[in-house]
């Protein structure tokens, strides 16, 4: 019984056991492939992490593929079906982590890649891969870095796709064309310790933080728009206190997250947030992170050939989303690419047993194949 | 050099390290002494907390000297001058762990009550003691129960001098005529966890919880009165999260004490704290703790001697206070006791090189034989 390519290169990449922000020599793999279809390549290793970056060499408009290689940790493996890096395949599904997030994507990716270039010369546009092994981990040296190397060169991507488990049901049924923006606070409210018998010689930061508190979870941030649900804002931890029944806590800690959409930016939050403290007249400190610029790719070239190109394998036109987490196509879209995420059945996900159908395997391979030839149909 | 017998029954008591809630013996050389006086005795064990009660033998109107023979613990010895459990007389002041609270205290009650006892005979009043070895730990197992064994007997106390240091500054300068009540809350809001991302699928109790913490803040619980400040609320711990930044918490746990006046008991400040919680329409579980029930002692034959015993011994009439923390005087009053709190300078109390001057301790003995001597002259 022959294997399909994709199959195969699946398994390859799944028996390394490259969890973030090891990349266990899948980047090898990867770059021997596609240096084999004439692209260039170039290892970027930041600290711990290794990147790779990858294109065909001309100075045409650039489409890009982006994925990892690093996976998240297994959890017991003894609680596993199968051991989680010895790829098995049992009632259709391909079985290992990773399968479905994402190395069964860039499996899919590259024998699309070999099939379209084989059958098409003199192309319209570049072809790009963008590849990290560390999108499940501290996400600092990996697509970020990346990307800050090659706007440096002026590097520009015009469109990508990530392979990021976007499926819900069946495979191509969800496509993600942007994200929800993210943002953290970490607030520290100033008061003075004191014995709960003597408040006025005490400043309670705590009842300081009342009305502010009130303020902030009344806010309303903006009605959200056609693509984003209204930006949220969420208390995730708030601590104060000594243990002690008696005594006024000197400080009061407070962790937040914004949830948001493009009705905002992440600078606009932190302005409203910190006229909200002033306002409340406290003596507090604000310790802001920005994980990720909320970011959306609106009807144009790339929706249109990936939603042809699903409709063309599935039979199916897909939803489109911005919900959940966060992915690197923040990283990718705030340099004006425009990018969609679409990849396996996110089901099973970071959970044991993580799997993916093998059909849908193929049919991916098949829906990335047709979007290289929508490319090369709408610039040629 | 003779030493005053005040003196020589403090160094007898303090070289007992008699830390909560051990007694160490401390309450069987109080027993014999008041024994040789002809008082019964009665030594009443709870759990690990050795109680004394004693008194003269008649069934006339009961004045109590009440007090405790368990010290707080002494911290690290050598950071002391002298070591704390061996009494040092240096300079004028006597040092040891206990020297002002309150082992001082009980040495002049005992050698007041000998003099006084010697002088006078047919007493027409009875003196008694009420001696606990756990008034600076849980107080569970102290005076609260000797009170309640008393209760069941039908045996009242009507005037108590609790020996605690009241005096700021010299002797007698302060007495304690009531203390605040203290009632404390461990209020438990149940929300939903869930992911930050998908706050329709949580509900988060710390914005929950906003509008009634700025009620509960903002909220004016009473005037106080002549002898009391202002009923105050003070949240003393807050803490809810898993320490993650991207999950919206299960439950908000507060912690918080209510220091209150006579204008408003327990009771009623529980019922408008839970109105205003039924009011926010909140999911949450209160755990009251009533370590007190606030009591005040009006002019009154108590008073009125107290203060003439002050003024005798000191030339100034002292101030009364009702400020500071709980003492067992919260567990005498309510059964309708005049209770007054009168003994030395509290510079010192539950630090290290804690120390009474010595003088003190013979002008309060002189104090105590006075009100003693006071009472005979009234009841007779």
């Amino acid at each position: 019984m022959t294997q399909h390519p994709t199959l195969r290169l699946a398994h390859e990449l799944l028996a390394r056991a490259s969890i973030t922000p090891a990349d266990e020599g899948c980047q090898t793999v990867i770059a021997e492939r596609l240096r084999a279809l004439g692209f260039s390549t170039e290892t970027m290793v930041f600290e711990d992490t290794t990147n790779l970056w990858a294109r065909t060499q001309s100075d045409k408009p650039v489409f890009c593929f982006a994925g990892h290689t690093d996976v998240v940790p297994t959890g017991d493996p003894l609680s596993w079906r199968f051991p989680p890096f010895q790829p098995t395949e049992h009632d259709g599904y391909l079985y290992a982590r990773g399968a479905a997030d994402m190395k069964g994507s860039l499996a899919a990716m590259i024998v699309a890649t070999e099939r379209f270039m084989a059958e098409h010369t003199a192309l319209p546009f570049d072809i790009a891969y963008l590849i990290t092994s560390d999108e499940e981990g501290p996400f600092i040296n990996g697509t970020k870095r990346v990307i800050e190397t090659l706007q440096q060169r002026q590097q520009n991507i015009d469109w990508c796709i990530v392979g990021e488990p976007s499926s819900t049901h069946t495979i191509g049924d969800i496509v993600k064309n942007g994200r929800r923006g993210s943002l953290s606070l970490s607030l520290t409210i100033i008061g003075q310790q004191g014995h709960v018998a003597y408040p006025h010689l005490a400043d309670n930061p705590v009842h300081r933080f009342a009305p502010l508190l009130q303020r902030l979870v009344s806010e309303h941030w903006d009605n959200g728009n056609a693509f984003f649900p209204a930006t949220t804002f969420q208390i995730s931890n708030i601590h104060a206190g000594t243990g002690a029944g008696n005594v006024i806590p000197g400080e009061l800690q407070v962790e937040a997250n914004f949830r948001f959409s493009t009705e905002v930016t992440a600078e606009q939050l932190q302005q409203r947030v910190e006229a909200l403290i002033a306002e409340a007249g406290i003596t507090a400190k604000c310790q802001w992170k920005l994980n990720g610029e909320a970011f959306v790719t609106e009807a144009g070239v790339l929706l249109d050939i990936v939603q042809q190109s699903i409709s063309h394998c599935t039979g199916q036109l897909p939803q489109l989303s911005t919900a959940g987490g966060t992915s690197d196509g923040r990283f990718i879209a705030p340099t004006g690419a425009q990018v969609v995420e679409l990849g396996p059945v996110n089901a099973t996900i970071h959970k044991v047993n993580e799997c993916v159908k093998i059909t849908d395997l193929i049919a991916l391979t098949d829906i990335y194949y047709q979007v290289l030839k929508g490319f090369y149909a709408q610039l040629r």
